[in-house]
């Protein structure tokens, strides 16, 4: 069995955004060799996602837009209390998702037409990190 | 290690829709030979989801009216200005998820007393694929 | 390649509640032998959920109260016309997922600087389970 490992540093200029970061892990599996397995792809950061939708701009409007209703940034939220502005992130993120796992087939992503790897921010401004783990042979 | 794929195709008669795949899963599992190891299993397309909960009718109704409620097909969505009429399917199948890893032992889907894998459909009426792939050995 | 399989009981003495189970799944990684590779950790009950965000007080009030906003417990569902009632717990656990899979690096968690592995639990207070299944070499 193979692994590789590989991290990818994201800083977003807007509090929340989303990322195209398919090329990133397409390079990770060519780099580890695997040509049949598993790749994991998922946030370091617990106010950020990694998910798997479509790349087009009024689609990331939208997910925004849902996400900002369900968890508005200015609402209440205890875990600010700590002195955080985050509360609405960790909800955000949850409903999101933290990572996908996609598989690996004759050394490419085994993708339907329309899947792309997104990073979805909602707390940036600042150096995060994504892990892409590699599995396989 | 071992590897297999195979893909599942679903057409829905219905917009959204609500399937128990679990025996077509099983079934990749025993073609694969795997009996130590981990399934993945994803929808495809960026409109669906594969997700695991009970096989209850009322249940499943219970999740249509909820997605509904939460995203609502006739509501606006930028994604509808490409002349899609799916914003609300991306939507859905964030909240429902992309997909589930299962592990194998024994041969086995390893599952709890009431775990069932489904398929979301939340844009139907087409054909669409699921993806299975089980690693292990 | 290895593979390990280790089933986590608990019991929570409310409804809801989130547990810390990080220490649980080091410690089946450190029983499997694997140094590189997976853990998958997964709810085996489809009420329940395992997730990863913060271990902060606050933060688990703010979970529980958007959860149960969007989906209370006291309404209406279908799924309770079975004499269940605990339809909410079906919608809430789909919101905060199934299970996680992370990687395993030098024999450790992969982890960023804050993630934690949760058990969110929705419909508890009577004995379930958790699979930690662990694969690599």
């Amino acid at each position: 069995m193979k692994s590789y490992r590989e991290e990818l540093w994201v800083e977003t200029q807007s509090r929340r955004a989303y990322m195209n970061i398919t090329p990133q892990v397409e390079g990770a599996i060519r780099k580890s060799g695997v040509t049949e397995g598993l790749v994991l792809v998922n946030a370091m950061h617990i106010t950020a996602s990694v998910y798997i939708n479509d790349d087009e701009a009024g689609l990331l409007k939208d997910y925004d837009e849902f996400l900002e209703k369900l968890a508005p940034h200015d609402a209440p939220y205890r875990h600010n209390d700590t002195g955080e502005d985050n509360g609405d992130a960790h909800i955000k993120r949850q409903i999101m998702g933290r990572d996908v796992t996609v598989a690996i087939t004759n050394g490419q992503l085994d993708f339907g037409p329309w899947e792309q790897i997104f990073y979805g921010e909602f707390d940036g401004r600042r150096r995060k990190r994504v892990l892409i783990k590699v599995i396989g042979e």
